[in-house]
């Protein structure tokens, strides 16, 4: 089941501000409804605040194994999408971050849900 | 015929704010004036309110099922989008909603109808 | 319901051999099954018999008629295959034809069925 | 010759705010110095006045047509994109519309031009 | 784990030869070196026995539920491969089938693996 | 109307086999049922014979302009793509000719037609 | 060498506001420093002056020949772009003017160089 | 290792603005996690100042070598992209900069970092 | 420097043929004569011998391992090939084996490389 | 002017056959009828003789060196095919070799000519 406590951090590593994006195309859950499984690509876009003020980053190789932790559970796409929210926001405590996910077809139908934590900065907006 | 009564929805899963877009590319309709079939995309992009306020999210499978109400209907391609945008305001009633319907080529031409209901979040401006 | 009497036909241009192509990406049928809807291309690719021995081709707006009479008949994609398969050939007659059908995705299945009627040309071997 | 008889409206279908878009990618004229046919891709992009302001939309067979009244015209491209501008302005007199025109390769040149007619609404900016 | 009993299947509904083709892209596994999921797209592509000669197909909904059952099993590229093709070569004992795993990228590597039972019909050669 | 009379050549450059392919994407001609125009890509693929033997291979502009020819032309797909080849073939005698036109869909159709002159040489089975 | 006498221009045909985009992706020059040829893409994108205070348009076939002469000098990609922005503004005294050069690849690098001349107009940032 | 002593410049050609970009596909590094290699893509977008105030633009053969010292570093993806943003800056003092970094997929993520330094021109932001 | 004593097999995990395919698409080593990093796709596709004759397969982390070993390796692309081809074909003698190596642009130029050994199977022909 | 003398060659690196494909898409000549220049793309595919019997493959920064010696050469396309194929064929006396270039689009026709020397090996017919 979904577990946060598999997510770890590393301090950033700049006191400029940058912009981090990572896309995970090898996301799989599990329909509550139907008990099929769902298959979608996760992008988590994110800027950290500064290391002096205790900015982190989340790490790479650990956001995949908490990935992993949706493999059998049953939750809706809408849930997915704010629960990666929350526990990365929680996490980071960002400046920024946007959590959007893609849905492969069921029945005809794609499904993108985007949700946010933090005003867009400017550098992106660009 | 198009039936908004088969639609149904299920409460905001989250009281910060969030966009869902849902894609169909399995629409058709009927020309009213020459009796074929047309087939077009339907994306329905909307930021439901917040659940502290009674928000609602539409269910995709009942979506489906309205959708495929309008199968043997004669109908212009103004009508299913203002029609489609109209039931859907009205069932949840959402912060924003935009509906766009692309529809195939017929006699070298392609169309594509957008209808609005509400202000653009910022959030989305990005 | 398919109407094979929809179908027309016209005599052969050319006493040379020749091969015709003809592909409908907006075919819709329904599932025997579920009731839903089913989207597919129907490929129809022939080469007509000599006008000298009374060779035909089929007629493109008919053809487009008779597709369009599977369009609420709730059939199999292997019978829309060989139904189609059937009625083409003995509409025309032809030294070959081929028909393939690709539905769209069905709960991550895409599928292709062909089905053949007399022997490859070697025109279209090279 | 360009014949802007041809063209034919129909009333809003809705009050509330909503933009079409009509691209046909069959359109071509003479180049009136060479004598060699043009080929072009049309876009017509409008946001039709409400209803009860006697808002009309273009009739899409009419406008049909009156592309087809190009085909033997001897015109440059600034020509057309300006002259459908006008005669489609005229007839509709919409809140806002863009046409634009993009130009297959002639030498190993591409061109693109663009017209309009009132303000960008902000339904398109988002 | 995988289970063949899950696979159902219907008899060939034409006497003339034909070919079918699914392929789901939403097949997932495990590698049991690492433990980590692995992600593929199988093709299964066959042309069934005569109906006269007791010719069967494989049942799309209990073809879908057999690849699910792959979910959490530890096991190679290769051996998914081969134990679909034996599974499915028992089940239909077709005229000719074609097996072949597409898996997502792993380390900067992708990989494809096919595995036949019976001759490839002239049919396909075209 | 189509005008064989302007079609030149020039003789074979080489005693060495060799492929020639001229691809146009900008034919139009005239629908003789319905007068709407129709627009297709003409694909031309010849081996001329050798220069000793006194082939020749077609001059591009005066292809061109050939192709002109049927801008206003009333005529069916298969009769162009036959006609195309039957000028050609005497024009040029080449030692294999393939003609391959490729129409813009009409009605949820598109349309290939192709036809030959003369054995497929080795060369072009590779 | 480069020689803007070889530039040409003809009235602008309208009062209303339009922009001009000429794509030629068939720009060749020499690298002064290796001797090698560089390969090109050069947008010009332009909003003219109004006829009424003598808005002018470069022509297409005299602009084609301009950038010919820059075939066999030795320019850095640089001044390639900044010459062809001084040369045109000054040609044309255009309200607004875009050049942007796109180059092929050198030693795994792609290079694009974007340089302009007055306000971008508020109709292109739609 | 990465060597900025291996960049160079030369002075910025023009005293009106205008923005650079160079993309290279060819970056590789080492992850000082695994020890297996990296690979990335690395834009370098800039807006050198005037030749007035002394600004210039780095050379692309020195960039080339500079990004080649980093073969065989240990390094994170944050760290090279802020690395080439702090040395480049350093180098041109540039009236903005853009790095971003493109990294090929890694156990089924992909990866983008992008840095700045200076505000966003308005001539970007059309 | 490449070796092939990285290399590693496991038994054939069947009595039926089959053909494997990997494709690396992060191979690196150094040009001989520049000294510059070239850049390339290896594809490996092989038919094993069956088990019950001692037929083995490459194992998947060891050819990656081995394929770093080129890194800093100076070494033509013909080389590579070659090398590739005799390293696996002693490694798993296998019924046939096509090495590819693909390479990126330099100066305007793309090479691929193709090597065999032993004779291709009727089953890769269809 | 095209100059057969700056072609280099090396000896082939292997007793076992192999095929080597350069394919350069930065060419360009001029046409010799109306002065403006052609670009293309030039592919030169060849097994080369085993080292055995003296077989030698031509060295790719010589043959850059010769198709830049067509840069300013009024040369039409079958000539410029049929020259490269008569002066790599005499410099490596190859098993097979195969020219095969392609024209950029002029007047709407894109070209495609093909030459060839020697019997199509068996292992590229796979």
């Amino acid at each position: 089941m979904p577990d946060a406590k598999l997510l770890e951090t590393f301090p950033t590593p700049a006191e400029t501000p940058f912009i981090v994006e990572h896309v995970c195309d090898e996301f799989t859950s599990v329909c509550p409804k139907t008990g099929h499984p769902d298959f979608g690509t996760i992008t988590v876009r994110f800027q950290p605040r500064p290391a002096a003020v205790g900015g982190v980053c989340v790490e790479l190789k650990a956001l995949k194994l908490y990935f992993q932790s949706f493999r059998n559970e049953g939750i809706f796409y809408e849930a997915v999408t704010n629960r990666i929210r929350d526990d990365l926001a929680k996490l980071m405590n960002p400046a920024w971050m946007l959590i959007k996910t893609d849905w492969k077809g069921r029945g005809g139908f794609k499904s993108v849900i985007r949700a946010e934590s933090g005003p867009v900065p400017d550098m992106w907006r660009q």
